[in-house]
């Protein structure tokens, strides 16, 4: 095993990056609020950039604001990618996306140390707006990377506070010159904190992730009429957040029904208009998804959702319309890459175990561009999304190791 | 009768008075957006005060921004008052509470083209954000000026553009000198649309309002906890979003039970924070009312309402707080009040029957510190809080000549 089995990342040097990180966008005790394209977002760019620059990477921007750190290798050939992403959602912790990122960073930071040149480049990315939180979907910029979505599209999309995706881009300065995507890549390897408790319950060290939760979400929208809370008739009624409340409430519903087996159905999100006291609404948003480890079951799920979406409606006297579909999940990450990841945990001498992720990840969309695999840390309680969400250095050391390694081989595979 | 039985008033200047003020505040088709204490209020209201100073009305505004144009009786005793509101929903008519103050104001202006002076003086007022629909609750200056709410609370009442009602009233220059209430009033008249369909539906001409339905709201607080929306287990999830959801289709639940005997039970109003999707959200805040003719029933939907705040907040795992409960309606007008606009109603030679109001009005506040009545005038298929609402002069005229006669043989009275 290249560089030397013996290498090992820099773990203090790894933990005070991190700690500088969790300076920028503090949100509430111990977390961060660090939303796609914020001030507090172009801030941690400013500092991962001169970080990138610091260990002699070749800094790039694409038009979705990605931000690549190249190392190059000794052939011209395609990269070994590995990141994940520096956004957070409006409660969130110090180590989702962000120990993907910094990671790939000491990889390179750690082979600057030995000197040692791979075959192929390795870059770590940045991916803009992995959260969809501040606009919707997740993903959306390994999405546009792999042509998942358009980019136009993508730049269209509204926030809460009335700003487009684009615009923003634009006002803190990231969106490059660089084409998003068409170009070839050798492979993406993405490091994560597990955002569930399978590995902290087990005390296993390093997640093997073979396959994803399938997920299958929608955005629907409702239209009605607005008319006066008092004496407007029940039966005249046509109130579009009542709609949105039921779809919820039907989502929660079907998320029990099958939680004996690992089911999840989430209530994620509802906007209406008035949205007043004394009026009923005549417009109404509402986001929520179902999620299951079996694609068939999932698939039941979604159809009780299908079905919600027009019983809802109907009872509340309005239209309904599914704005955005979206699913992921399933047996997507690549075999040999998988393989890698297991054989490099091995070789370390670190437990582990195959494991499947639960949430979304940039890995997803890139799995449909390259052979692609993700390394899970344990993640303590499964906490995340959330301002007590942590992993201990002794938590993130293997994966680190694992993804140095692992990246190594790959990028020097004949 | 005086001032003589035979006297009208202009309904041509009214409806052009009407017109004026249905350029202000434009909304949608046909409908005004004029939320309190915004420009387009401020707009109003200039206007208003330049129509009540050309009348020669002494105008006083008020602690709370309620405007008041005087016209000086022969004796010095307290006022009638008449008048409503020219505040209006988002999507808003041009009549709902408007017909009310400008009425007040014809009512002036034709005692000046009869050169009449009653014993009494008559104050025409326009109170400030009845509608409740940018500061909640509804008929809130009303409220102060009789004593239900403190000052410093309605100052202190929050937008969802992060405004407050003192901060806007100041800002708009509507913060006057005068303390709200603490004067003795004579009594109060207020002339409204229907907002229901009962006199459109009967050919009514005028409805002699006997008493209103019995209205029980509150605003519900949950408390919950960000958590990841995807692998969190259901039975660890304590979604804010999704208790405010059910709680909002438990009240629609209520209203459907009592609809039979006329009940209904509003959705009207949520929010929720971080409400994105990837994240559960840990706050949430619904605000809903039960409504009935019948007390005795109104007070069985509100007993409902309130078990209903405790099953969805132990259903969604959180944590429920009553933030707000208000109650309206019942018995509350002056027999002899009602007695004075049943005779006149009769002398004018209009059709009219007793009526309940069914939704809220500064009337009923006006009811606990004087003799009040309401006038309601015929509103085209009970359609308000909409663009569409409409009522023809010919619908608006009867109410008019009865408020001029009412108003004046109260304020004339021995």
């Amino acid at each position: 095993m290249r560089p030397t089995a013996q290498a090992r990342v820099n773990l203090d040097r790894f933990m005070a990056t991190l700690d500088r990180s969790s300076e920028i966008g503090v949100g509430r005790e111990g977390g961060l609020s660090r939303l796609a394209l914020t001030d507090e977002d172009k801030a941690m760019r400013d500092v991962f950039a001169g970080w990138c620059r610091e260990a002699g990477l070749h800094l790039t921007i694409d038009t979705m604001g990605n931000m690549f750190g190249r190392r190059e290798g000794a052939e011209q050939l395609p990269p070994v990618l590995i990141g994940s992403h520096l956004d957070t959602q409006a409660n969130g912790g110090r180590f989702d996306g962000i120990v993907g990122v910094l990671g790939g960073l000491e990889v390179m930071r750690t082979l600057n140390d030995l000197g040692i040149q791979t075959r192929r480049p390795i870059e770590v990315v940045n991916w803009t707006n992995e959260e969809g939180s501040r606009y919707a979907p997740p993903m959306m910029s390994s999405g546009v990377f792999v042509g998942a979505y358009e980019i136009d599209w993508a730049y269209g999309r509204l926030a809460d506070d009335k700003t487009t995706f684009g615009d923003e881009l634009e006002r803190i300065g990231y969106k490059g010159a660089t084409p998003a995507g068409q170009r070839d890549i050798d492979s993406y390897l993405e490091l994560h904190i597990e955002q569930s408790d399978v590995l902290d319950r087990e005390g296993k060290q390093v997640g093997i992730v073979n396959h994803g939760h399938v997920s299958h979400g929608m955005i629907v929208e409702y239209r009605g009429e607005t008319a006066h809370a008092g004496p407007w008739p029940m039966e005249r009624r046509r109130n579009a957040l009542l709609a949105a409340a039921r779809l919820l409430v039907a989502v929660d519903d079907i998320g029990w029904d099958f939680a004996e087996t690992g089911g999840k159905a989430t209530a994620a999100r509802l906007a209406a208009w008035p949205n007043k006291a004394g009026i009923i609404s005549d417009w109404a948003e509402a986001s929520c998804d179902v999620r299951h480890e079996d694609p068939k079951v999932a698939a039941v799920m979604r159809e009780r959702l299908e079905r919600a979406v027009n019983e809802t409606a109907a009872k509340a006297g309005c239209e309904a319309k599914v704005l955005e579909r979206w699913s992921w999940g399933g047996d997507m990450f690549d075999p040999a890459m998988i393989d890698l990841v297991r054989r490099t945990t091995g070789n370390l001498g670190y437990t582990s175990r195959d494991i499947a992720s639960q949430a979304g990840h940039d890995a997803y969309f890139m799995s449909r561009k390259c052979p692609t695999a993700m390394i899970f840390t344990p993640c303590r309680d499964g906490i995340t999304h959330n301002n007590r969400e942590f992993s201990s250095e002794q938590d993130l050391e293997p994966g680190l190791n694992v993804l140095l390694h692992a990246a190594v081989a790959r990028a020097d595979r004949k």
